[in-house]
């Protein structure tokens, strides 16, 4: 049965399956989770960083204070108060904001969703960085989008670099839809874009009548530094915001958000209706209870702590063991270093190699690029990964690393 | 900045937000809203029917016995145990499945979508009934799919029928790429498909290689009689079964599924990493551990007691109040009654006159066809309006009626 029935089955597809291709984001997590394995692959939160005594109360604590109103149905916006608390933290982030440029969504991969199920057709051209956050690029990939890629440098995005690219596809009389960018601690990257860049970001956009899309997922997490200004507070009309609560409450409830101009929100609401009609009730009841008593910044201090040891963990070891040749970069927060090794070395072919030679699990460059170049580069994610299994790990990576550098066979 | 602002963002629309239209289940849920009015048009479950103080209990025991686990990723398929209990219980209804045949979405609805995105080109053509679901229609209007409609009477689809609209389309050279069933207490029209219809059904798809989607939402919540078995136990090979526990469980935690052949729910699983990554961990959690401890079972017992309850005082009520005219169905469960006039009522200009004159809401006849036709339909739901207002709403809807037919302006 099993070959006939899947030949059926592929028979009746849309042409978007044969689009989306495999699932890297599948396959990391499944490397994750071998126990013998140190993975630095899945970009996953610290367990240790939730808040779960304080998660137990307030579950009580909504259920005794808002009742059956938190297992009902919600409105597909999201429900007001938490609306309204969204609304004033984008405000405090310079972004002024009203409940009604606010859409509360199933996490942030589903904003991605129902962006690119607002803005695209079959073909249109979304720019993105080369690198870029692999799940965005499967959502646009699953819309048939076409990819115009900016290489990013160790402060991110390039404004000339963007510039060029969207003259040569006016050229070609292509409008490319929207821009793709994580501006603080790039996943898969960990860099961030200055302030100066992000100021003419913008205004590059605006002038180019291309919208920005801001995904904001890990700036929260900021170890040490100023934070640049979002990229909605330098122009709120043309840079659509999308956020999640899974770094700073947790990925388990699925929370996230857009916040925009109002017209577009009203039409994302309206594909929200024909994506999961509403998110969760008690799990925006219970965000609002969590974040009103102060408990996303105590949150954000214990991740910072956490995150920032593990980061420390990982340079230091980098230093200590990884081949001269390699170069990395040293994230300010976030989850990720990015590794650029010597171009022979081709991290996709060494992945599974690595795995059953040393044990130790990454991200392979070719997962991070919308043409699936990369091959030299590497992903390592320290957030999940126990502190004292850092060293080791890099420690294992540099050797096997070291020796294919002088040509042994891992 | 409104009008401007709205015309720049629909310049880059995708072609499918006009095939959306405006979303009826938005418009619906707001009437229900207004407190003065008695509302038969959201289609909501009861919240009296919800366990609250063991979902209390079931949230601690999760956070407790699940710790920092129920508050992380989970695999996008559903955690394991949560499928494991779904595999035994659509094994349990005769359609023997294994954990591998299931997928954990997000609500109902998510199931469409990721459904219709692995299916879906632009024109590629659906079978619905007329009446449908009109959520299942948006979803299916989203992917700019295009209907086939098949009438139905008090038994469901007829059999006949269906393979007469399948020939036709096979005449124009189109393979439809599924029918959508809700073969028991039909949303909106109330009816179920008895057995011998269901074993037509299941045989002309199979014949015509249509798989078939049956939306399984109602199912549990009969009053009486006999349940005709499921689609997916008579084809399993052909028909894709989807379900919620938004009705035995709430729909504050967003959780239904889909059950169909292996191929098949890889492919809906690799859709679902672009659509939301994963569904609520905690929520799967306290799902399993409500389920496992018989309160599903508990919670349909008490739904089934208060909806029969509703259910017969809307029927009295409309034997004693409407014009002699109208005709409605008498469903065995469920949340609804389908009403239909003499031909000359117009309910989608009733609508907004009903609410004013009245204080009245109802479901309109149009937003559940996908040609827009049945206007001299209207959906009556008796599952969220107290019980006490029941004979109240009818009397005002009744009256009204009644004067429109003897020709009155209401």
């Amino acid at each position: 049965m099993g070959k006939t029935d899947e030949m059926k089955w592929s028979t009746l597809y849309s042409s978007r399956v044969a689009s989306m291709g495999h699932s890297d984001v599948a396959e990391m997590l499944k490397l994750s989770e071998r126990p013998e394995v140190i993975s630095f692959a899945g970009g996953l939160p610290d367990p240790a960083v939730f808040l779960l005594d304080e998660i137990k109360d307030i579950f009580q604590e909504v259920l005794r204070e808002r009742g059956r109103a938190a297992l009902g149905y919600g409105p597909t916006q999201g429900i007001g108060p938490f609306r309204e608390w969204l609304a004033e933290r984008m405000t405090g982030a310079s972004r002024p904001t009203r409940v009604t440029e606010c859409l509360v969504t199933t996490g942030g991969i589903a904003a991605v969703d129902l962006i690119c199920k607002v803005l695209l057709d079959p073909g249109d051209v979304v720019i993105v960085g080369e690198p870029s956050y692999l799940a965005a690029l499967h959502v646009i990939r699953s819309y048939q989008g076409r990819f115009a890629g900016v290489p990013l440098d160790g402060e991110g995005m390039e404004p000339d670099a963007l510039a060029s690219v969207i003259g040569e596809l006016k050229n070609r009389s292509l409008r490319p839809k929207f821009i793709y960018l994580v501006p603080s601690f790039q996943n898969p990257s960990g860099v961030t874009i200055p302030e100066d860049r992000r100021r003419k970001i913008v205004e590059i956009a605006a002038q180019n009548h291309v919208p920005v899309v801001e995904d904001a997922a890990y700036r929260d997490l900021r170890f040490e530094g100023e934070a640049p200004p979002l990229l909605a507070s330098l122009d709120p009309l043309n840079v659509i915001h999308i956020n999640t609560l899974s770094k700073t409450f947790n990925p388990g409830i699925r929370i996230g958000w857009v916040t925009g101009p109002e017209p577009l929100i009203e039409t994302l609401a309206l594909a929200k209706q024909g994506q999961d009609q509403c998110s969760t009730t008690i799990g925006q009841y219970a965000a609002l209870a969590f974040a009103t008593k102060g408990l996303i910044d105590r949150q954000i201090t214990r991740s910072v702590e956490i995150y920032a040891r593990k980061r420390d963990a990982m340079l230091a070891a980098l230093d200590k063991y990884f081949p001269e040749e390699a170069r990395w970069t040293r994230p300010e927060g976030g989850f990720y270093a990015w590794i650029t090794l010597a171009g022979k070395i081709d991290t996709e072919a060494l992945l599974p190699v690595c795995i059953e030679a040393a044990s130790v699990a990454f991200g392979a460059g070719p997962s991070f690029y919308h043409n699936r170049q990369g091959k030299e580069h590497m992903r390592l994610c320290y957030s999940y990964v126990p502190e004292e299994q850092i060293e080791e790990g890099i420690r294992r990576l540099g050797a096997l690393l070291s020796g294919i550098m002088i040509g042994e066979t891992p």
